[in-house]
């Protein structure tokens, strides 16, 4: 039984490490350290959480712990990481304080200087996918962003096998779910500004963008995100130009054959139509679906952001790490949001 | 292994028998039978549903099974009710066909002559909480409707402990998540019917009033039913009088001692303030409240009319029938529902 | 041309305000005071609303002003009204600051010593069909509360008429959308606190409880209240026990007879069905319907916690105060949440 | 007082054109003929809507009325069109019977023969900024798809302007309410489908795609369709490559020239940011809003797909060939579903 620690569980991304780690069968959560208790209100996942108690953070307490699961915000999670590297042996990151490799993309992106740029060369960037021999010897672990990893998991594969006319803008028109706005209380997470409505945001500004486009190797990759009145869920509908001669067909024959092992990326057969958020939400999987749009293909990826695009993510990177099956903890079944049609 | 039949799968409660079943450990469901595919939309469940494939009915189908849950309609399921039990030792009927003991209350409130009113005294009707000695020698299971659940598991305990004033109505008024109206596309269950409104229905005709009744041995239950905008739950708010002397205390003591040792019932201690949905949606729990309203008592329970209120109650009832340990593919841990605050 | 002015117009209820005065033919709001502008993002009714630019509350702001919407919170508006009434003829105050007679249960439900208990007196409730008489000479309008008027408007009605019987209690089971929260951004109003979650809150405690009792003479009505997952309106269910020999008929012939005359009261005939919340949004109406249920009667009143439980009963005592026809300002025909089905 | 005949108000929209209509000063509905009654359910609209007796269709109803408003399914809107002409001087057709120039398209998209072709060479396509004269002397007026009025509106003024590069490909990621898929109850319309989830849909096979290609005279605008769980609303972000040298600050400048004078179009300044759907619910606006992204430009437009996107526009037009001001029955203030921020 391996003993972890959460650091920082207050927020959404902290509490969904707890829900996922109370069924996992080969990992314990034996230190929560928080500065405010990891359940604001008693009544919430009561009765179906075990839940440790929660501390104050104090850097011996992780002391003897196979790993900590790091959910702080950013510039704090910057500033632990050496510290926790010293006592225990992995650090799996969900914020972005290391998913770049640019020190300088922190003021930029972050508006923070960052105070350990040296980390960022050794942090293995946690798309479990494509990144699982690093991962295996890995003691700092990026854990990437929910829409990058909804955007990341079809086009990798696709411009690996050159499917994509090396021209093309790549447009990533992307929505989320109110969880990936986060737990703060402010006039955009309130009922009344979400519900019934719809926006973008930051576009041009949004801090995936510079994430993605390091990890595809492009900068011709164009994000931009918008406010969904729902709790959980990504759907990203991504427009490209094929390499001549191909199109969906031999999209979806690249993204098969690629993702045919894995347990958490389903492509969608040509009769299953295109993936929706019920699909995916409460799993760790990620789910796309391709349809040829005249002359152009459009890829449809969904994941569910709390689960595949943060905790899931880095409960499967923890599983590569120790060696553990990469399911364990993330195999509960279909869940009740699960398709209603 | 324990192999089990599921007749009739497409509407809302075959599918949460086919979800929860899915993570069973000692049963298997060996057969699906069904007018309609238990999924109509491929895409529903997909990737995280092991479904059988679904046939039409033929009785021959169910010979050799150990159970079947029986998700048809009222009139069909108590038509095919005789056959099935020719054929198998055990029937779950989720629907109401065999909760009412008087034949002609069928007539009066679901509008058919019943065909075999003998069935009526035989069936156990499966509150398991207060059914578990009948249960174990059940060939005919009544599984309770969601609405009643909600209601008996509170004021079955309080009335046994005569915290009611006798003289006291007993004022259940009760909202309702969307599943419970049913799969059926209509107007009532148009996405435009039910977003942003919030309704009164069956005032005073409420097919779930006559089955509390008489399960509580009064008149004196007024049961009102409302549509809430979600899609899973209910909330129960329950308004009475407490016998002289007694208040949210007395009630409070005399739940938490008779539901202590359950699985899923939850009573709230006094600092735990009400229930709500998100403490149980997804789950097969029932969370109970009270609290002083002047002189008088309002008690709150909330369940998932999907699982505590219908399919999950079923899997209960089957797991004691069976002997096994009741939470068997019921302990999936926190539901991705589960509350947020 | 009447001339008014809005003191506190960064909550809903002031903002309700500017966008029904922006309608109004015979009154035009010439001055808007209140620490925070009316509007907070400029995004917000942008291109729809006529809005006076806002300024910090100064009292020779209002001098020469016809009258003052007072919409500031509770303890505010009781500091501000005899400033207020020294230099405007008339004031409405939105808050609770002047609803109750007894200046201690200020204390008791609002936890502030009320600093002009003096007020209290002359001050008029306004349920304008209940209030003409004293509103045409009023100088102070205490504009009831959103829940309060929602109950009062029927049970008013039903004990002038002696139809319910002396000995009932009445349970007056409330359900209120999310802006009747406030404006604030907290846990509570969080979208994922809200969104596919109901709940019971302030049982027993609740402010409009003592309000409601002290219009209606008596103690043995008892007020719940719960949050809905909507923007707009209120849905009450009270049960109550008819005097001998009377129904549901008889209730309906009361209501519509006392009401037939009231442009914003409409009681539901017998074929119309019960009331629900897209009956009501956006305008200033009260729905009412009435329902037997067994040997008791069920009565539903919905309407829009923000206008007639808010700002339009403003407007229209407002009307009544200035001798202009009443519905004035409020008669912009169907919402755009009118019902769809 | 003009009288106009509705023909079909079974629907969403023939319903919200009731609604407009009936605030309208110089437009009265005569007449409304429909194979069901305009309001399925007697509570909706209930109070708030005068609604004429609807009777199923009969040509000689119209005779001598001013207009007609056509809102029957596309296939009877096109048998009924020559009938209705003979008979009133001008029809409104809000199907799409006779937005496309060419016959065959009507096999293609809408698999029908289109029985009078005749009349798609006489039909005014009805994007009332961009149809002021032909409007004036219209008999026939196609009034335009609700995603291709939001569309139309940036694009073709920038096309006119010149500011998209020749060679750029345009990507209409476009989001719709359910409003937008009609009243018919389905699987897809279900409470259940819709809420907390989000699709696309018809991707590469959208009717809307060849009526926006035909109008802006390209075929190389690429539109997508999103099913949003809200009731109104259009959101179409629209990504495209600006001729060399430009970008946002030209485009916004183009657009607020050549929309300065339009009542119903609504052009962000810089420092309003982008607009969203709580900014056009209820009323007859479309608000545009740019944004630099890199050396991209994105364009935003909003409109509530019922009112701009479908009645609103054919008031509009009515207006337009009436000679009445076009803001007549559109001007209704500040909806109750505006902007909550």
């Amino acid at each position: 039984m391996k003993r972890i620690g959460i650091v920082g569980s207050s927020g959404f991304t902290g509490k969904e490490c707890l829900r996922l780690l109370a069924a996992h069968p080969e990992v314990e959560v034996a230190t929560v350290l928080s500065a405010r208790p990891s359940v604001s209100d008693p009544t919430a996942y009561r009765g179906a959480l075990r839940e440790p108690s929660c501390m104050p953070f104090d850097p011996q307490a992780v002391d003897g712990l196979d790993a900590v699961l790091l959910c702080a915000p950013h510039e704090t999670a910057a500033q632990l990481a050496p510290t926790l590297l010293e006592r225990v042996p992995v650090v799996v990151d969900l914020s972005a304080a290391h998913r770049l490799r640019n020190p300088a993309a922190y003021e930029t992106h972050y508006r923070f200087v960052h105070p350990h740029p040296e980390l960022l060369e050794t942090a293995v960037f946690g798309l479990t996918e494509w990144a699982r021999e690093p991962l295996s010897n890995a003691t700092l672990v990026a854990n990437p962003g929910c829409y990058v990893t909804s955007v990341l998991l079809p086009l990798l594969a696709l411009r690996a096998a050159e499917c994509i006319a090396p021209a093309s803008d790549m447009i990533a028109d992307c929505k989320s779910g109110v969880t990936g706005a986060g737990k703060s209380a402010t006039a955009v997470t309130h009922f009344a500004s979400v519900h019934e409505d719809f926006r973008a945001y930051g576009v041009g500004t949004h801090r995936h963008e510079p994430e993605i486009r390091e990890q595809l190797g492009t900068q011709r990759l164009y994000f931009t995100a918008h406010l969904l009145p729902v709790l959980r869920g990504i759907l990203s509908t991504i427009h490209v130009e094929p390499r001549t001669g191909l199109g969906a067909d031999e999209f979806r024959a690249v993204l098969l054959e690629r993702y045919a092992a894995e347990p958490f990326v389903h492509v969608h057969a040509d009769d299953e139509g295109l993936p929706c958020l019920a699909d995916v939400q409460g799993s760790n999987r990620c789910h796309i679906g391709v349809a040829n749009h005249g002359p152009r293909v459009v890829v449809v990826s969904c994941l569910d952001n709390l689960v595949k695009g943060a905790a899931g993510q880095a409960v499967q990177n923890l599983n590569v790490v120790f060696g553990l099956p990469e399911t364990f903890g993330l195999d509960a079944g279909a869940s009740p949001l699960a398709g209603w049609r």
